[in-house]
């Protein structure tokens, strides 16, 4: 979790960073309670600034999935677990029906898109990571 | 072409509108020399501003996409097609490995992926519209 920040991504740096707790939860592997890494220390893990983790949590809060303690910290809520779940799963659809829609006005086929799904399924990859060139590759111009 | 704009998507709007100039180029769509609609026009229909649809075709431009003829309009440049084709295809794969990665994080499993990919595929969808009750379907919780 927190291993990457894509400033290349169409999606927002501060929305990552939700997501990817946002994910955490939705997968079980940060559960009620536990602790968030304080915004100082993520903001100089991820190298990006302070305000922006500060936003990030504050949007997690106003969604009702962190809770803050003042003086102690950011924590997970009870129960954020069911609604990150259906949240973050009627985004990926609603992202693999936006990137389908691309790729077939470019003229891209069904075939070659599978390719490169299937091809990054197979990877071990954090979210907002680099594009590996091997995907890359499937899509160089032959000649 | 030019049929939606979703101001609910991760992908800017006037980002979007420059992208789906690129769909068209890189399908053929758009041929060199073919007008585009004025800025005046497009905004109209697209029901977004005028300096956005501006920001896009000066972006296009410095892309090396399109060219201005002051008094007539914009146009596609010649050798536009296979700079588009090349754009296109790096940024489909780029995103389908990050709403993939997401997925993985947030838990989903691959055929829960595929088969979104699946439906989203046989949809006669433009891009940046409305995500289908159908595909949503596929990801309510089941209680």
């Amino acid at each position: 979790m927190f291993e990457n920040i894509n400033i290349h991504s169409s999606v927002a740096v501060y929305v990552q960073i939700e997501n990817q707790v946002q994910f955490a939860v939705a997968s079980g592997q940060l559960k009620a309670d536990d602790k968030l890494p304080s915004a100082q220390e993520l903001a100089k893990k991820l190298n990006v600034n302070f305000n922006t983790i500060g936003k990030s949590y504050r949007d997690l809060e106003v969604m009702g999935i962190v809770y803050t303690r003042r003086g102690m910290g950011v924590f997970i809520k009870k129960g954020a677990e069911s609604k990150c779940k259906e949240d973050c799963r009627r985004n990926i659809v609603a992202r693999v029906h936006e990137v389908v829609s691309e790729a077939k006005a470019a003229g891209m086929t069904a075939q070659e898109v599978k390719a490169a799904f299937n091809a990054s399924y197979a990877l071990d990859a954090q979210p907002y990571g680099e594009t590996p060139d091997s995907l890359l590759a499937l899509v160089k111009p032959k000649k």
